[in-house]
Formats: C-alpha cells, structure tokens, sequence
C-alpha cells in the first residue's frame, strides 16, 4: 500500500454488489395476494417479507439459521477533548462486559436469538486475542486536528471488516447486524454524515452518551473543525475514512460493502453504523440494496442517513445506545414477515373465500 | 336480567380498577440508571420494562410465562348491505383456519411464544364446541336502522368477556392479548369510536378488508345512521353496546375491563379492539392503566383510540388486518424490554466506570 496516494482509493476496489432476486420478489407479492388475509392488511410485514425473499432469492424465504451481531469497537482521539459524558476507559471496559454477556447487545441477542461477536479495532487498552486479532491500532488521531488513521491504517481497517464479513458468511451467517461501541464514536460519526449529506454540524450532532451543554458546544466546534479536513477529499470515501472516521468505523465500511457483495443481508443499527453505511455506499454502490434499517435512532445524525440512503426504519422507539441494540430489537418483526410467508395457508388451502370470489358474488345477504 | 331497564347499565358493574404498584416502578426506574448504558439511551424500551415491571409488582419484571391471545370472532348484520369487500360466510371459515393454525395470529402467535384461542360469540354459522361455548347469538341487528343486541343479550357478551378474562388468567395468562375477526365489524368500530372521541364520521371510516369507493360510500352512510342511534345512549357504555355494537365487541370490552380487575396487561391491537377498549375504559375507568398499545393500525379510527386513551403505540407498521396481529408483532418488544431489566449488569457488577464516577473525574486524555 502506497502512502505517496493519499487521495486516491487505489488499494481498495469492491466488485460490483448484485441485485436481488427479481423472480423471487414476484413469487413473494404473488404469495402475499393468495394468503388468508386481506392484501396488503399487514402492510409493512409484507414489505420486509418480499424484502427476505429477494435476498434469499426464495420464497417463501427461510428462517434465518444464524443471525449474527458484530459489534466494532474502537477508542477515538477526539474523546481527549471532552466530547463524551464518559471517559475512554469505558470502551475496553464495556468489552469486557460483552463477553461476559452484561451488556445491552447480549439480553436483546438472546432474546432475538441472534449470537454476539466482539471485534476490537481500536481500543486503548488491550483486549484478549479473541477480540484483538483485527486490531489495527490504538485510538485514532483527533479528528478536529490531524488524520484518525495512516493510509496503511484505513486500508488495514477496511480490509479486516472485509475479512470478518466473509469469516462470519463463510460460518453460516445468514443475517449480519452491525454494532458499535466506543466512546467518542458520534463524533467522527457526526462529521461524515455531515459531509456526506451535505448537512450543517448543528442539525447533526446530538447528545450521544448523554452530555451537557458544555460538552455539546466543544463537540459541535470539533466536529465543524474535522469537517474542514473532511471537506476536501468528500469524493474519496476512503481518504474521507482516513481523515474522519477510525479504524472501527473502516472496518464497519468494509463489512457493510462485503456482506452486500456476498448477497448476504444486513440490518442496520444506530448513527455510527449509519456513518459507516453511508461511506459503504460509496465503497461500493448500491450496497443498500441489502440492508434493512432495523430502526430510527434518536440522535439526529440517524434519521439523515436513513433519508440519505432511502432507507424506511423498522422501529422508533427513541433509542441511542448502539451496540446493535435497536436492530436487534427489530430482528424479532423480520423474523414475523418471514413467518407470516412460510406458514400462513393460502385460500384454497383454508377453505377460505378469496376477495376474487368474494367480488364476484357480491356482498351476500 | 330486566329488558325494561335498557337505557341503563344496571346489572353489569365492575370493581374499581387497582392502581400499579408504584414502587416497583421505582425500582425499575433506579435499577435502568445502573444498568451499563448511558440512562435513558434505550428510549422506549427502557419505559416498557418500567411497565411491566410495575404492573407484576416486580423489579426485574418477570419473563411472561403465558402470553395469550384471545380472537373474539362475530358476524354483523350491517355486513347484509354492502360495507365490506368479503361476504360475511368468510368469518366463520376463518374460524376454522384459526382452529387449523393457518391464519396470521396463528403464525405471528408462534413466533413470539403465545398461545391462541378463538371464542365464537356472534358467528352466523355453527362452529365447534370449543369455540362456540359462550356463543350468544347468530350475528347482530344492522346497527344503522336496529339495535345490534337485546338488553339481555349485551349484558350476556359482557359477563362471557368476564369470564373469558377469568379462566384466561385463572389458568396462568400473565399477558392478554385481545383480537378480532368478524366480516363487517370495522363498521360498529368505527360508530364507537366516532361516539366516543366526538369525531365525525368521515374521519372514522376505513377500507376495511380493502373496499372500493361504493363500498366506502355505503359504510360512511351507515356509520352516519347508526351515529344518530348511538348518541342518544351515548353516556351509558352497556346501553352504547347494545344499540351499535355486537355480541363480539361487547365480550371485548368486559374482557378488557376484567383483565385490568384482575391486575393482568393486556397489549391491545387494532381498531375493533381499539373500538371495545373505549367502552371498556366507559366500564371500568382507569382500566387503560393495565393496556399497552401494541401498534398504530393503518385504519383512521386507530390513531383516534390511541389518543383518546392517551395511549402511545409501540409499532407503526401500517398493519390493518386485526386478529391480534399488530399487537403480537409487538410482544417481542416487550419481552426485549424485560430481559434488558432482568438480564443486563449493573456498572459495579460489570466493572465499568458509571458517569458518577466519570463526572467527578472528568474527560480523562
């Protein structure tokens, strides 16, 4: 890899992302209209169970055998700065939480029947093998100021999301949901949804773990200085890593690209999953095709994304943790589309008249 | 019972309603702000847990141990003239693709742990015993020229909701779910729901199953006709189910008003039940502290109940189909709401700094 190209996304080409099934979408509406209800009465249901279909490319679709929560952690040198209500220490301390299974991410896996793996990227603090074997470096340079990565750095971070995508599909991931967890994560997070929708940093920046006032205006002052930096190389998504995001959010850019490339769909989380997914877009364009948004977030950044990538979230209910929690607690309405396709009975398997029949004999007395 | 007194609810009459245990609400509150997220950053999900929890008089809330949906199936005689794109036969046969599992509830049941049961309470066809053992009529009278019920009949469906509520819970029902299915019964709904929160007509009516413009026409006009009927028993709810009712929403609301008797939550679904929760509110005032509002049906008349009981949706999938359908797609919410209260560690168990802790020391560098 070539530091002398700094601007240019050279080392790093995505092939092309497929499109989804077209006959198995229109196997899966065709479904929809014979099933014991009226069409369309699920309305959003029947949405994401076409949505399954297509990306199965059958239908009805399966049941997901393994679906499967990443989450990206990494430590952030702009937290130095007082953007955070909590100190670095608790990114390699919450790793420690995940895989002693106390965290948010593992009760809503459970319950989702989803499994958890945690990858450290860049955490201040050593982390155990298990977690540590993508690492690419401690923390990040601070983004107001100076690049989060080296041009090596972010080509290592893009290729190990890239490697994990395709460790986890090649063990039987049939759904992948993307994490975070780092202190100062929404800052970087914050200038490249910034930058990629072209929204001022006042109308992005949010509250993240819960700062004051004080916190707030240090943070919107970082994030319009890095948006500066960020500003210039906008149309490299990978020197726009490079400058603005960290090794986390690289790798989660990877893996979003990957999982598309490998027709294998994913569900979105929060706002630093969403910066991600925003640069992976234009890694490797139409990569959206395979992701569901598995919720709104309350930060502001998240609702910028969903519109910027046209996407319609699952669920609203107010949440801004991350970790995968809010597409994990959408997992269980995928899981009901899929259902609502495999085992409802069709008219004529129930015995039931159909709207057709119904039409044709009129309202009956 | 006495036919004389039929303007008046004399012979039904339900307990006062007990409040939630408000000190498990304050345990639960507590125990969110030790939990290793920043507090409140699981939104809605962490006032659901409090929910629960202070609904069961427990903090951490239990895991439901049986969550059951009850489908309160029931013919109309306003079906007779043209509201509805289905011919009313449709209602029992769907009754029997309940029995044979191949219906919407009885998927969407599958998936979130619930059990189902169908009571038969004003089918124009004869169903099993089962179903049909607190079966009160065939039907009811076309509510835009008759009333739907006798003073007898309507005090029967309330009391056989009653007991439906009773045996649910005396056989171990930790969580009630209410559903619906009956050709034509969005037309008594939406006359409740028009009486009740003052709302005209017009804003009120749905398609339905699906209805076309003459259809939609027909159902305005009858709504308006049994309106003129409705408002003059507007104030007495067992006199208002009896002249716009049915035997089906009738059992509905005693079923909804007993369940928050006995202590038990109920998550409600779309508009009939919707429809059935403001009358039973009518019964038992502050019976709506023991509801959650499983979603926001994509009928008009849904949003109307939900405001009126000051209620706030969990999902809005634009579902319309009833069945308890919304409100199982729900249930996996609420369970993800328990276990983050049950399962999750608290910072000092998980050894990870609190923002007490991260105050006091401030941004470390």
């Amino acid at each position: 890899m070539s530091t002398d190209d700094q601007n240019q996304s050279g080392p790093i080409g995505f092939p092309a992302v497929p499109a989804p099934d077209e006959q198995a979408r229109r196997q899966a509406v065709a479904r929809h209209e014979q099933l014991t209800k009226p069409a369309g009465s699920l309305g959003r249901l029947e949405e994401l169970g076409v949505w399954v279909a297509a990306r199965q490319g059958a239908c009805p679709p399966r049941p997901f055998a393994r679906p499967r929560v990443i989450v990206f952690a990494g430590d952030h040198g702009i937290a130095a700065h007082g953007v955070s209500a909590y100190p670095s220490d608790v990114t390699g301390q919450m790793v420690g939480n995940f895989l002693s299974g106390g965290a948010a991410v593992n009760a809503l896996a459970a319950g989702a029947g989803a499994t958890v793996r945690v990858v450290d990227m860049a955490v201040n603090t050593d982390t155990p093998p298990v977690v540590s074997a993508h690492k690419v470096r401690r923390g990040s340079g601070s983004i107001d100021r100076e690049d989060a990565l080296t041009a090596a750095e972010v080509d290592a971070a893009i290729n190990a999301g890239r490697t994990i995508a395709d460790e986890e599909i090649d063990s039987g991931a049939d759904l992948l949901i993307a994490g975070d967890m780092g202190i100062g994560n929404t800052t970087p997070a914050a200038v490249l949804i910034s930058a990629l929708t072209g929204t001022e940093p006042v109308a992005v920046v949010g509250r993240g773990t819960g700062i004051d006032d004080n916190a707030w205006m240090r943070k919107t002052a970082a994030i319009r200085d890095a948006l500066r930096r960020a500003r210039k190389v906008l149309h490299d998504p990978v020197a726009l890593l490079r400058t603005s995001g960290g090794a986390d959010i690289a790798a989660l850019a990877g893996f979003l690209a990957q999982a598309a490339v490998r027709r294998t769909p994913v569900l979105l989380d929060g706002v630093v999953v969403g910066a991600a997914a925003l640069v992976a877009e234009e890694l490797a364009p139409g990569a959206r095709q395979w992701w569901l948004a598995g919720h709104r977030s309350a930060e502001p950044g998240g609702p910028l994304v969903l519109d910027h990538l046209d996407l319609t979230p699952i669920l609203d209910l107010q949440m801004r943790l991350g970790e995968g929690s809010g597409a994990l607690t959408a997992l269980p309405v995928v899981n009901a589309a899929v259902r609502v396709l495999r085992e409802m009975a069709t008219f004529a398997e129930a015995g039931v008249v159909g709207p057709t029949e119904a039409e044709a004999t009129g309202p009956t007395a």
